[in-house]
């Protein structure tokens, strides 16, 4: 059966691995860190992840939902925490069947690295960093930094999942009228820890993605198996673009001390070692990668972060990693062995959706540090709740269209926009939701939006 | 004196280093590729350049203007050539004292390098091509091919000039919250070549740059000293894109000729070598680079095509990357050997003004190969001459603020863009320049336009 390479195991990697194996290739995967299973974790720099539909879909597809589903812990809404310690919470879905899930990025990947071994013609090679790629002559090149040693791998189909940083797609920099751009938020952010209660149980409410949005900055958590929340703080870089409200201003513990008194104040007694944190750990960037094309011939293909790196705040930079898994099994079975067609077919499929999904992630930064408190969004929430009861197959929230359904990304983002635009018609006078005008509603969506084929 | 370590010896590298000499700096400039005057220069890929004001201030500047006006012909307009082989010509500017100069890019850089070894502080150092850059050890390093050594060279202070496929830039690419976008035209170009006559006098207008304008793709030739002209042919490259009008299709002799007997007959019998010339030169692309920041502290500075290469349609290349030079010259006397100021507000004053060349670049390309045979465009010229003529410290025409004038690009991009909007409402009832309204003129120009301070 025909060799595949993939360069990286992370979630991608590991998740295409199973794919490629259940078709019957023979696959070799090559990862530039050591066994995170035997090695421990550099900590202090994962947002914890929110598993949705289209990661579900895709772990379905392949038999690995149930074993995921017990390292994942349900989210239904959001609990927003005021400044007065007060909070309240905004389902995200209709009913109890419709939540998110937190995850653990390394469990995950340490569990998913266990089940790709059940598959004899997986291998992952770990330690092995790819330095160069001779694509005119199906080669590969890595150095394995423990053992000082250089491979050269023959590799007719190589699939890059290599994640933001990706080595295959810096070769790719040098190929003529390669498209690229990455971009840079003005935030970063700093991982902090909410321990659990003496007899393991959880500080706050378990089943809520748990939000403090301050405007321009904001303090999120997510829970995890063993009673501890992971928290992050999204804050400006630098003092000449937000003043106080930035690390750069933060630089000494007493700063930071007040800073969260000041802002956070219900959150001073559930971190103990905040300001150990806060210093210890590493504040991490956030950042959009786009590039095309993504392949060359039927000889290289990237997917996942490699190729559109998003950032988190719609929960789908692994969501949409593991739906290009899916994609990407399909056009297999459209072209069997026409690698050229498969990738070519992949790419052409999923740019557009990938473009959509990394427009939507940095709207819904606006929304979750600053909208989620005002009354006019929340009067708009409730209106297009009210819609959706009425319209179920037609006017369905943008962030269920993206998070608990399959539709393509593009779509969503497009409905969403012109859905906005007709709760923004419908709450102009300020009414309550009781008192929107339904025959309005009703001319509105006729005239706007098609109905799903859900 | 304090030394300074410049990358690359290309058209701004060398200006650069003469520049710094004069302030009495020890230079020592690094050169990927061997000395061009000894070996012979890689023909077929190159644009011939249009030197025009900004680059002959800088030359001035620093009193090398003499010379290179010695190796550069003026060109008084575009001569459009019509399919049916009548030309007219379109001037550049108000009278024969504004022209743009027609030299050889490898011409040029051959002077600038010999007037640069008249500086006993500035050395070109050639073969070194740069492998990296530890910035916190003040080290970059260079690999002779000539000699197959290793150079590690200590440089508290560097600037990188090299160029568009910078290996500076490529270092910068692993810091932290480096934006960088890099986008390729649907377009590539291929040099061809009008020789002179036996006796060598030039086949055409010498004083002009001559146009083939075609709508979605277009020829150009530039003149020469020895007589001949360097042509260039703009063409997209897919098929899919472009049908037969592409690259992708003309893939035999047979198919060439017959496309420029069709688009260009009258350059047949100018063109002997055209079939020859056609598949032995490569196709050349068309890059547009962006990025930020352009510095890393007081120790790196990147400019020129390194930080924003542009496409070639304004012919501005060249002259952008002289007046970084002129620029960065006031910004080391404002803040003398204050390195961390001189290039942030480098930066600061010049990236605005990038931007603006980029986006005048892009437009300008539909502008030569389209509008310049259109009806529409050229009544709008003609009036655009006349409120000139009325308004010359206001309405001055777009194509000469770039090009005559030295304000800044972001000035020349705005008020164009006013302009365009003045011209088309005034062209909107298709009169002749002869019938505009002028009080209309008057009043949509005193609204919108402040007088320019020239």
């Amino acid at each position: 059966m025909q060799n595949i390479t993939i360069v990286g195991a992370g979630l991608a990697g590991s998740l295409l691995s199973v794919y490629l194996a259940k078709k019957g290739f023979n696959v070799n995967v090559y990862e530039r860190r050591p066994d995170m299973r035997k090695t421990g974790i550099s900590a202090g720099k994962s947002i914890n992840l929110a598993l949705s539909a289209r990661g579900i879909n895709a772990l379905k597809e392949v038999g690995l939902y149930d074993e995921i589903k017990k390292i994942s812990i349900p989210m239904y809404g959001r609990r927003i925490h005021t400044i007065d310690g007060s909070t309240n919470l905004q389902p995200y879905g209709r009913d109890l069947s419709e939540y998110i899930n937190s995850v653990s990025r390394s469990e995950l990947n340490k569990k998913l690295m266990d089940l790709v071994e059940n598959f004899p013609s997986v291998k992952i090679h770990f330690n092995m960093r790819c330095i160069n790629m001779d694509l005119a002559k199906d080669e590969l090149y890595f150095y394995n930094e423990a053992q000082n040693t250089e491979h050269h791998i023959s590799s007719p189909v190589t699939i890059s999942a290599d994640g933001a940083a990706s080595a295959v797609r810096m070769e790719m920099m040098k190929t003529p009228r390669f498209d690229f751009k990455q971009e840079y938020e003005n935030y970063g952010y700093k991982e902090l820890h909410i321990p659990p209660n003496n007899d393991g149980t959880f500080k706050m409410d378990t089943n809520a993605l748990h939000i403090w949005p301050r405007g321009s900055f904001m303090l999120i958590a997510l829970p995890n198996m063993d009673g501890s929340f992971t928290c992050t703080l999204f804050l400006a870089y630098d003092k000449s673009f937000a003043g106080e409200n930035s690390f750069e201003f933060l630089n000494d513990k007493s700063k930071v001390q007040q800073f969260f008194e000041k802002n956070f104040p219900d959150t001073i007694s559930l971190m103990p070692a905040l300001l150990e944190d806060f210093f210890a750990n590493p504040t991490g960037t956030l950042i959009t990668i786009k590039c095309f094309p993504w392949s060359i011939e039927g000889k290289m293909l990237m997917l996942g972060d490699a190729s559109h790196a998003i950032v988190p705040f719609f929960g789908q930079g692994m969501n949409a990693a593991f739906e290009d898994c899916s994609v990407l099994n399909k056009c297999i079975d459209n072209h069997p062995a026409e690698w050229n067609k498969i990738f070519s077919e992949f790419q052409t499929l999923r740019k557009p959706n990938t473009d959509a999904i990394a427009e939507l992630a940095q709207e819904n930064f606006i929304e979750m540090r600053d909208l989620v408190a005002e009354p006019s969004y929340l009067l708009k929430k409730k209106i297009e709740a009210k819609l959706y009861s009425i319209y179920p197959d037609t006017f369905v929230p943008k962030y269920s269209m993206v998070t608990f359904l399959r539709m393509p990304y593009s779509t969503a983002l497009k409905r969403g926009k012109i859905q906005e635009e007709i709760l923004e018609e419908l709450s102009k006078e300020k009414l309550s939701p009781e008192n929107i005008d339904l025959k309005q509603a009703d001319k509105l969506i006729k005239a706007k939006l098609p109905k799903l084929d859900l």
